[in-house]
C-alpha cells in the first residue's frame, strides 16, 4: 500500500445479479473503482446504473465504472480483485469466464454457494491469490437492473484454502466502509462445510416437497428427523475431511429456523421459477466427498438423487 | 354350494371409484348380483349405469342392482361378499364404511393398494373370511358415472393371511367368467410385499421429482441407484417379516419398466389432481414394518419423510 496508496482499488465483477450488484454497490460505496460484466442488462444498467432497493438500508444505485459484455473488454490492466459472483450450475464453465481479466496480481474473489466450489479455480490459477466468499444476506434480482434486499448482508470470508491475506483485509476494509458487515476467517473451508450442514438439509427438502419453506419441513416429525439426518451426515463428511463443527451447531441451526419467520430456500425459489439450480455446489460436492471420505451418507445420496430426476426432468422438451 | 346354487351370489361393493367399478363390472358380466355404495354420483349411475370405456375389452355398462348412500341401506339381507374398493388415505375409517352391511357369512373382500392393510380390518371382523386382493390395472374414473380402462386387469388374491379358500376360489370364478384373469395364491401377504417392492420406490420419487413419470425417474444413474435401494430396503423389510422375495425380482422390475412406455404412478397422478395420496398404504406400512423388524431402512425413512412434508404442506390453508 504504498505507491498504489493513490490510486483506487479497481474491481472487476464477474456475474451480475443479485449478489454481484448488491457487494458491488457496497464495494464502490466502500471507495472502489467498480466494473461490471453482465450480458442481457448492460443498457439498462448503462442508463440508469444498478438500483438496489432496500427497506433496511435505504435504496442506493451501483454506477459501474466499465459496463463490459465479457471480462476480456476490461480496459486498464487487469483487475486488483476479480469478484466471481455467478451462480455454480451445470455446464458453465467459471473458469472460462474470467481468464482474460485475471492478471498476475489478481486476487480473485469467489462469493458463491456450496463446498469444494474454489478447487476448480485454484487449479486454473495456481499463482494468484484466491479469497473464498460466503454470502448471509437475502437479496432478489427483481427486473432488468433492479435487485432488492430484503434482509441480513453479512460476508464471511477469507483465503483458499486457508488463511488470511493482507489483500483479503483490505477487501473487508473496503467493504465496512461501504456498510457490509465482515467475518474474517483464517478457516473458510469450515465456514462453507458449516453452511452447507444447513444448506444441503433444507434446500433440497424444499424442491422435493414442490417448492416448501422452512415450516412445512419442520411442521411434521418425520420432517424435522430427516432435516437432522441430512445435517448429521454432513457433519460427519465436513470431520472426515479434516472440518471438524460443533456438534450443538445443528440443533442450533434447526432452532433458528424454527423462530425465524418461514422462508424459501434459494434452491426452491430457482426451482419455482424454473431456473437452472446449484445442485452440485450445495449438495453433489458434499456427497461426492462423503464418498471419496468413504463416509456413510444415505441420506445426502438420496435427496441428491432426487433432486438429478428433478433436473433431468427438468431438460427434457415439455 | 348346494342350497345356494339356484341363486345368484351377491355382491356389494364399496368405493365407487375406477377400481370398484371396472371389478363390479366384471362380477356382473360373470353372473353376480351386484350392488354399489357410491355418493356423488349415485343419480347419474341410476340413470346411465356405470361406464367403462375400454379400447382392448370394448365398453361395457354396470347396472348395479341396488344404488346406495351407505352399505347399511342395502337390502335383502347381508352380502355373500363385500367387496371394499376404497382408496387407503388418513383420515378414512375403512370399518365403519362397511360394518353395517357385514353378515356373519359374509366374506370380504379388500381389492386396495399397499402392505399390511389387512390387519384393521382382520381386527374388526374377526369371525368373517377375509379376502385379499392386488389389482394390477390401468383404470381412471374420467368423469361421474365414466371409467376409462387403459391397460391390463389381472387380480392377484388370497385369504388373508394366508390359504385360499372355496369362497375366493368362487370369488375367482365369476371374476373369471367375467373376462378377469385371476392369479389365486396361499400367500398373499407375500404378494403384497412383491407388489410394494416396486410401488414404496417408484410411487414416492415420481411425487417428490413433482410428477414424474417412469422414465424421469430411471433416466439418471443417481435415479435408478435410488430406485434399486428403496427395492432393496423393502426386500429387506419383508424377509424379516417372513416374506421372501427373490433377489432377481429387482432387476426384473427395473428391466420392465424401463421396457413399457414411460408412465406416471398412481401416487404421482394424485399429487397432480391434488388428491389424497396413500402414503400410508404405500409406504408408511413398509416403514413401520422396517422399525418394528428392526431393519436398516435410511431410503424408506427419507422418501417417506419427504412425503409427509408434501403432504403437511397441502394440508395447510393455501
Amino acid at each position: 500500500m504504498t505507491a498504489n496508496q493513490a490510486r483506487q482499488t479497481r474491481v472487476l465483477i464477474v456475474g451480475a445479479g443479485a449478489i454481484g450488484g448488491f457487494y458491488g454497490a457496497a464495494l464502490q460505496r466502500g471507495g472502489a473503482d467498480v466494473s461490471l460484466v453482465c450480458r442481457s442488462e448492460a443498457e439498462v444498467v448503462r442508463q440508469h446504473g444498478y438500483r438496489i432497493e432496500s427497506v433496511r438500508r435505504g435504496d442506493s444505485v451501483l454506477r459501474p465504472n466499465q459496463i463490459l459484455l465479457s471480462a476480456a473488454d476490461y480496459q486498464g490492466g487487469p483487475p486488483d480483485y476479480l469478484v466471481l459472483s455467478v451462480k455454480v450450475v451445470h455446464g458453465l464453465d467459471r473458469v472460462s469466464l474470467i481468464r482474460d481479466a485475471v492478471g498476475p496480481d489478481t486476487a480473485i474473489v469467489l462469493i458463491e454457494n456450496g463446498v469444494e466450489i474454489e478447487s476448480e479455480i485454484a487449479q486454473a490459477f495456481p499463482a494468484n491469490e484466491l479469497i473464498s466468499a460466503l454470502a448471509f444476506v437475502q437479496v432478489s434480482r427483481i427486473a432488468p437492473g433492479v435487485i432488492r434486499h430484503f434482509a441480513f448482508g453479512d460476508l464471511t470470508f477469507g483465503n483458499y484454502p486457508r488463511g488470511l491475506s493482507e489483500r483479503s483485509r483490505h477487501f473487508g476494509a473496503l467493504l465496512e466502509s461501504g456498510g457490509i458487515q465482515c467475518a474474517l476467517t483464517e478457516q473458510v473451508v469450515t465456514a462453507r462445510w458449516a453452511k452447507c450442514l444447513w444448506n444441503a438439509a433444507f434446500n433440497p427438502a424444499s424442491v422435493l416437497g414442490g417448492g416448501l419453506d422452512t415450516e412445512d419441513m419442520l411442521g411434521t416429525p418425520e420432517g424435522e428427523a430427516l432435516v437432522r439426518r441430512a445435517m448429521q451426515e454432513v457433519r460427519a463428511v465436513a470431520d472426515a475431511a479434516g472440518h471438524s463443527l460443533a456438534p450443538e451447531l445443528i440443533d442450533q441451526y434447526i432452532e433458528n429456523t424454527r423462530k425465524a419467520p418461514a422462508y424459501k430456500t434459494s434452491m426452491a425459489l430457482d426451482y419455482l421459477h424454473r431456473r437452472p439450480m446449484e445442485i452440485e455446489a450445495i449438495i453433489g460436492n458434499a456427497v461426492r466427498a462423503g464418498r471419496r471420505e468413504r463416509v456413510d451418507i444415505p441420506t445426502l445420496e438420496n435427496l441428491y438423487a432426487l433432486l438429478k430426476m428433478v433436473e433431468h426432468k427438468a431438460g427434457k422438451p415439455a
